[in-house]
């Protein structure tokens, strides 16, 4: 197996992009991944993206991309694993570079979700649930969300108030991320006050609603350092993947995301490494309570921690282990297809040293989660400076 | 690289399957590969469905249909390239052993477009062409096969009844074989005065809409010597991928199919054959023109020359290569996500031996071939004893 570097990242400005298409806004952050690379052909294109079909009306996305970028004839290949498709997009990249089957492979994530009104952009998340099980009758992701929320209240003592603190984090953040759909300084009041949408969360507990798109270039770590000049080289050193029953009902408990835990026990084998070793992690914050589950997941904290960790600054950009510090899904913005990727782009960046006023100190390690529906599947990546 | 081999294979019948869900018709398959394999576990599940949102309203695929053969926990992948998802889910398990990442995988394809009315599944199908340049003009995919036929017609003198032998011959396959969707005896004159869909394109120069699953189970060349006991070992020696423009109206020419060339191209350089070696094919007959065009972007045949081979029998049980043994789409069936996996089972059966009355004798190296929307994008596999 031939070991793998990130050469290249870039991404769109994510918000409400009523301006541009699904393939424009995709074009954009290819070019800019591929241009920060210094490449001007690849072997293959991965596309992650959730539901082109329901969102535009456009399935055959991969190859219909590969044109848009003048990049007819290339292989190119479309996956989907709900909100991680993303993370499988950058996953699916990595198997072709370390099999040996691509040199160079242009791993992208997309999703455009305002080309629809409201109720059929939460019909068209909805069916990263069961849609027999669970959408059938009537349950959105805010409402399996909440669930969670009150069971890790019941079994941990997890406050309203710890929630609350993760969006006040992540938005401080985000005001830090020219690319984050928001820049808004959030108050622990804020978030207690904004509308109800599934007791016990809020308004401000919740990611928006966004388009956008990401990109990386991977390639073997013995090119990147050809390519890389005086930057560091970021290779991938652990990649793993995972699935849990996507209905809630089947789980035996719903106190922790197995697939989350799974995952990143196998991204850490891969790369012979421990929580401790990890500097900065991107984490699927599409909820408050995702994060603090998450964090949990992956072993940066105990069951039942994660809530009190926020609430003492752990996860701050100065704290012990800074979670999201690119805003994270709540203030940077959820384009779901993209997000995975762009988790990658902020991770490479501040490995890089490239990350400005949120820069964490001497990062050299770092670690991307994503995540599908309520926790049904995850991909979690482990990066480093080589 | 690892050497990789198929040791399991399985799909359910082909048809209008009323009585059945897309998650227990998929079952049904992969638990028939397994069973056939004789393997109880696997380290990934790939699964190609077109769209399965449109279809079905069910996104987050994969993990969906882990838990539903009891897997959840194991990692599961979905992948979409219009019809050649199933090819693509090949591909996907075939990396990921290549790699070393996974020691055995589940490959899937699936579809269930019998739960939509006919306008939704062609409004469904619709999407794997161009949806702002094409299918906003009202263009669907039998009037975009009919201007590549006209085309071929025009450029080589392809004729009206060398399109209905493609049809006579493959539902002449399909009689032999108990999985395909029709069991039906058709002459030239049926197929003529069938009902005009698209000029010059009749109901019997068209594939269906179907129901279906199909699973084969990939691991090492090792492991499979040491699984199949005294049947052959069949193994993946060449892998193909290509895109083309999914817009007709982009290509510089029409009457080839450049994604296939290219795909076959890499295919042949893998597995270091050419069409000579090659025993069987199974390409991807949406119509009966698709068929000709793809024998000769294989190599098979000079451009121009695919009609009149079927004309001469060339392309028959008996003939020089014989194409599409199992009844192709047009007689067995196309559950778009299933076929590019069905196909992968009909070629891995002949290479065994095992294909009963269809059986081609002595077949020792097969090739199966996967298209998405109108050539866009297409993906090949070689397939050989070892």
């Amino acid at each position: 197996m031939r070991d793998v570097a990130i050469v290249g990242i870039g991404m769109t400005s994510f918000g409400e992009l009523w301006q541009t298409s699904l393939r424009s806004m995709w074009a954009e952050a290819a070019l800019a991944a591929l241009d920060d690379a210094g490449v001007e052909s690849v072997d293959l294109i991965t596309v992650g993206c959730m539901s082109s079909g329901l969102f535009t009306g456009q399935e055959h996305l991969a190859a219909l991309l590969a044109d848009e970028l003048g990049m007819a004839g290339v292989p190119a290949a479309r996956v989907e694993s709900a909100c991680a498709s993303g993370g499988l997009a950058v996953r699916a990249g990595f198997a072709e570079v370390a099999a040996g089957l691509a040199d160079t492979v242009l791993v992208t994530g997309v999703e455009k979700m305002t080309d629809v009104d409201g109720a059929d952009a939460t019909y068209a998340l909805g069916t990263a649930a069961d849609s027999e099980w669970e959408g059938f009758h009537g349950v959105t992701f805010p409402g399996l969300y909440a669930m969670l929320a009150r069971i890790h209240m019941l079994q941990h003592g997890t406050t309203r108030e710890q929630l609350a603190q993760v969006a006040v984090k992540n938005h401080a953040n985000g005001l830090l991320n020219p690319r984050a759909q928001f820049h808004l300084k959030v108050g622990v009041d804020d978030v207690l006050r904004s509308t109800m949408v599934a007791d016990p969360l809020r308004l401000l507990d919740c990611s928006p609603v966004t388009d956008g798109a990401a990109a990386v270039v991977l390639t073997t770590v013995d090119r990147a350092r050809e390519l890389a000049g005086d930057r560091p080289v970021v290779a991938i050193t652990g990649s793993g993947m995972a699935t849990d029953t996507v209905t809630l009902a089947n789980r035996p408990a719903l106190g922790e995301l197995n697939a989350v835990k799974l995952a990143g026990e196998r991204a850490y084998a891969m790369a012979g490494k421990t929580p401790e070793d990890i500097h900065l992690v991107e984490v699927h914050d599409c909820f408050t309570i995702a994060e603090i589950m998450a964090t949990e997941a992956l072993g940066f904290f105990d069951p039942g921690f994660g809530g009190s960790a926020v609430e003492r600054g752990l996860t701050g950009l100065q704290g012990k282990i800074p979670v999201n510090t690119s805003g994270g899904l709540k203030s940077k913005g959820h384009p779901v297809g993209a997000t995975g990727v762009a988790q990658v782009v902020e991770v490479t960046e501040q490995l890089r040293g490239e990350s400005g006023q949120r820069q964490v100190e001497g990062a050299r390690v770092g670690m991307a989660q994503n995540m599908g529906g309520s926790g049904g599947s995850s991909v979690v990546h482990i990066l480093e400076v080589v």
